[in-house]
């Protein structure tokens, strides 16, 4: 008998002794880092809502209680039970029934009353038909990645429930070594912004943190091919973390299934949703480029399918010896910082992704209180001596000003942005600007991913701001479904229309002009001296973004298959607005660390060109006393 | 056709070229890092020096000529012609033809005078019989060891071969990688001594510097299992490069060969014996504890095997992008300062291995003149704060003050000494305080390895330092050889003898009394207060040899076989005399560094506990404003 069968035995039998003498157990089995406990009794376990609560703290497991499928009602029968007990408002747009695991998917306009105070309403369900409910949101706007993501996930349910109950034995099995390390491994994004992927290692455990592409070198991906990453198997890895979607730090995630990998990736479901929407659009953009991608879009339904999504606070075992804990980062809709506890309190380290340290109209700031952290991972884009940005209330000054001069002299605003993250701020601060009569209402014409990525936004209230979320549940005034918003789904024809209509604001990616449909906006507009090209974000080295902000006015411009290639000459205003990053600025990140509960001991300042990361690295040197270092890619660095 | 196919096709139509257009040239192959070129002419390259020469310049690279075999005079009749040209006083003890080489190894007790003036004798030889001469020493102290690497070299001969031709196509390749960087990862004794190991890699390279146990923690091994080591095989390594043959530097090289290695390991001639020895030594160590050895014989084997020997100086392809020369360490017999010439003037790195820097009686002072370094890998093992040595000629004093001391008082001198190195420098102490009357003349008892040990370092003079050399060769007055030394090969009887004689000198494996005869000697002698135990080598933490020196007399004695363990209280004398370490002290660290040409830039300070390597680290930062290091294990550093 293997060690986790016997476990697993064990945990049964404590599980017996614990629960009234009539409950039925009837099986115990690890599905990723939940320990599900069948029983022939689901209801009891509903009308005591303490017993798991009690069990979950006796066994130190996060634990879920399904019904014995033999105890289960017909689908048919408790279809019209579960119906009866939720609130019509809810709004129910699906149910599935799940014979093999007892468990019932809702979706539903308005979760939270499907959800019930505490939970009262899921309990009843339960308690009426002994089936196990799980409430997901019906998007507000529609939204294809949601419902494809659903979908497949539903079509490979068998698949997934096998690799979770793997990928659970795994993280479960015994500690093979005495020995005690903790290492860190940096494999892309040091001294450089792009193709985040870092190795966390201890001599029990191996798990990557990030792997992104680098944009404006496409070429330049992590070291993935040194022996310390995927050298002996990309199956030595026990997990994979994302820390948020941007493909700097998601592109190459479905590379490792290629590779081989098989196991878990941790993010929230969000990061999940927009990773697959980002990856298969990389995949699109590599072909339009005539660049061979380095995965097909198999391996991203890989990455999916390989997903165990966390909620921002989910204390979870990833490996017998790391807890991870997902924090809200600010950043971008479901962005994170990864928080690992190693050993039994042997060691604490914090990832912090990108970080946006003030609250925006999207976010939260990111959180920076943890039990313990000794060691802090930390972004520095915006950490050079000089980066300090705008107060985000005078950029919105400055953007409604710029705008109205543009919309007054009769010319459009086009407005590169990232799909995810930018445009949406951008979108609020239009939206309120407009309702509040500060600029003219004007059509805002979204294209490119932009649409698609606020209906994922929509779907995921819970992790927008609060004020935010508030309006999203409760208030049905979604200020996303606004009427000037335009999604432009007409493609060319459409955009011809745009430009020869009047004044109006085009938010389009991709938001450093590398390709997508602000090139076709830039032809449209780019000799237009009255309409303004306004950056909202930041412009990476070696991008068109960046040298038309350095004064370059040569466009090029493809013509399209085999028709060659010109050059436009740009006419257009320029204008930078440089206080919407979704990046914390260098009086952001100093806050940060400043009011970090614990101090860490030691930080990395990763994520930023070199004189960034080390101006930012000996800042909190000599602020804080800390030991800092700007790593080079491919350094290990030891601790403990 | 492979890319090393066609580069020997260039290289041989190169040659034809540059020869006179009668010297036929049959075949061109490498045989590990040479380049061998067979000819139907021997006799021409012989008559002409500066043919081969040229070759060498023109190609870049080190260049054997051999006749091809269809041109070879038979053995038989060769053998006369080669004896005929050779002097009789160069004393040839063997001869040994090998027909698929054409070479001829000649074993000769003064082997200059095989050589000639430069090399006038050899060409001699070629010309005559059209034989290549390969000439060794003849032992002067007969040595098992040195008989058996021979023996078993001549008889692998043909394996070793094709291996060597493997290596040779191995290190010819084409570079496959744009990248550009070099790392050093840490696998043991940083912060301590013991478990030397190191990976030196480049994107096209990787190289293992030494492969140590650790002496009082056998246990403790390098982090060979981290994939950054062997995670992706052992067979990922290109090349394994080996300082000095003491264990904590060589023990696991033949472990490497379990793990499925089978490139080459880099070392002098006499590191390969001593290798060889004490391997051997260590694996039947192991097994008298009890201990299960990590590997058998049959790997030391392979390891001489896979070894190719390397003379001081020499510049040597060991991959694509990677040049190395060995240089005198002046720590033990054959020991090297490693000098790695990275890509086309990228980068050089240079490990010390253990070093003296002083000249001793044995040796002469460290090479620490490259034609490029920045970054040095240094031994610290006396590089803390107050780790200054008495000079040696005050150690020596005090030695002989002990001695006279306790041979008055009709005591013994039991000196415990690592076989290897320090055992040797005390016999030409003792040899020279006879010789010149400053100690009464009486029997030194050499017992463990110190008499095979002695036997090898007389085969190697030329690794000696130049007055000692001087005397072996020329003067006849070797000092090895004098009356007193005796060699214990009677086992407990004549020990006893030994012990139940009057005055007299020991010296005894192991140095840190770990084992060995001097534990025998212990319980012959331990309980003399007459007797004084004399420390002249560095005890490690955890050592028997280390708690002595603190004071600790309770000797666990081993009663051998089931018999039981008892306590022995220690009564003898204790001195300790530490100016005879094989290490450069404080003082000659310091030196070693500021004498070196050029200045490293950066130093990473290894090899010494963890106050040592840090004092050290710090001393070399404010004393030469280079940026230093004090490394932990499993560590990886960037440069480039």
């Amino acid at each position: 008998m293997s060690s986790v069968e016997q476990q697993l035995e064990e945990i049964e039998a404590t599980i017996e002794q614990e629960v009234p003498s009539d409950v039925q157990i009837t099986e115990v089995r690890y599905e990723g880092p939940e320990l599900v406990v069948y029983t022939r009794d689901p209801k009891r376990f509903a009308r005591d809502g303490d017993l798991v609560r009690q069990l979950a703290s006796k066994l130190r497991k996060r634990i879920t209680v399904r019904p014995d499928p033999a105890v289960l009602s017909k689908p048919e029968e408790a279809r019209q039970q579960v119906l009866d007990v939720i609130p019509d408002d809810a709004g129910v747009t699906d149910l599935d029934f799940h014979v093999d695991t007892g468990e019932v998917v809702i979706e539903a306009e308005k979760p939270g009353m499907v959800i019930g105070r505490h939970g009262a309403t899921l309990r009843e369900i339960t308690q009426e038909t002994g089936w196990t409910p799980e409430v997901v949101r019906t998007p507000p706007i529609e939204s294809s990645t949601v419902k494809n993501v659903r979908n497949f996930l539903k079509q490979e349910r068998e698949e997934r429930r096998d690799i979770l109950e793997r990928i659970g034995r795994q993280i479960h099995r015994e500690e093979m070594s005495d020995d005690e390390w903790v290492r860190i491994t940096t494999l892309g994004c040091c001294r450089e912004v792009g193709r985040a992927a870092f190795i966390l290692s201890t001599p029990e455990t191996r798990v990557l943190i990030d792997c992104g592409d680098k944009p404006g070198a496409e070429d330049e991906v992590p070291y993935l091919q040194v022996p310390e990453a995927l050298g002996s198997g990309a199956s030595s890895l026990d997990a994979v973390v994302l820390t948020h979607a941007h493909l700097d730090h998601s592109a190459l995630i479905p590379l490792l299934f290629k590779y081989g990998y098989d196991g878990p990736i941790y993010t929230t479901e969000p990061t999940r949703d927009l990773m697959g929407l980002l990856t298969l659009d990389y995949l699109d953009v590599a072909a339009k480029e005539g660049r061979t991608p380095p995965y097909d879009s198999e391996m991203v339904r890989e990455a999916i399918k390989h997903t165990i999504p966390l909620e921002y606070g989910d204390v979870t075992d990833i490996s017998p010896d790391i807890k991870l804990t997902l924090h809200n980062a600010g950043h971008i809709l479901g962005s994170a910082v990864a928080h690992f506890h190693i050993g039994d309190g042997l060691y604490n380290v914090a990832f912090s992704g990108d970080i946006h340290y003030d609250d925006t109209r999207l976010f939260n700031g990111a959180v920076n209180d943890f039990p313990r952290v000794e060691t802090l991972v930390m972004e520095s884009t915006y950490g050079g001596r000089n980066d300090y940005q705008t107060d985000q209330k005078d950029s919105e000054r400055k953007l409604k000003h710029t705008i109205k001069n543009t919309l007054d002299r009769g010319g459009k605003v086009l407005i590169p942005a990232f799909a995810v993250g930018r445009s949406q701020e951008i979108m609020l601060v239009l939206e309120e600007a407009m309702r509040e009569g500060e600029i003219p209402e004007v059509p805002v014409h979204l294209d490119g991913m932009i649409w698609e990525a606020t209906a994922i936004h929509t779907t995921y209230p819970e992790y927008l701001r609060d004020e935010l979320r508030e309006r999203i549940f409760h208030e049905d005034s979604n200020p996303f479904l606004s009427d000037q918003f335009n999604h432009i789904d007409g493609g060319e024809e459409e955009r011809q229309d745009v430009a020869d209509e009047g004044p109006s604001i085009i938010i389009s990616t991709s938001g450093m002009l590398e390709g997508g449909p602000i090139m076709s906006w830039l032809e449209h507009l780019g000799t237009d001296p009255d309409s303004t090209l306004t950056f909202v974000g930041y412009q990476a080295q070696g991008t068109l973004g960046r040298r038309i902000q350095n004064g370059w006015d040569e466009i090029p411009i493809d013509n399209g298959a085999g028709r060659g290639r010109e050059t436009l000459t740009l006419k257009m205003d320029t204008e930078v607005v440089d206080g919407f990053s979704g990046h914390a600025d260098r009086q952001g990140l100093e806050n940060f660390v400043r009011t970090m509960n614990p101090r860490p001991e030691k930080v990395l300042c990763v994520h930023g060109d070199e004189s960034s990361t080390q101006e930012f690295s000996s800042a909190l040197y000599h602020e804080f006393n800390m030991r800092t270092f700007a790593p080079k890619n491919l350094e290990t660095f030891r601790f403990v």
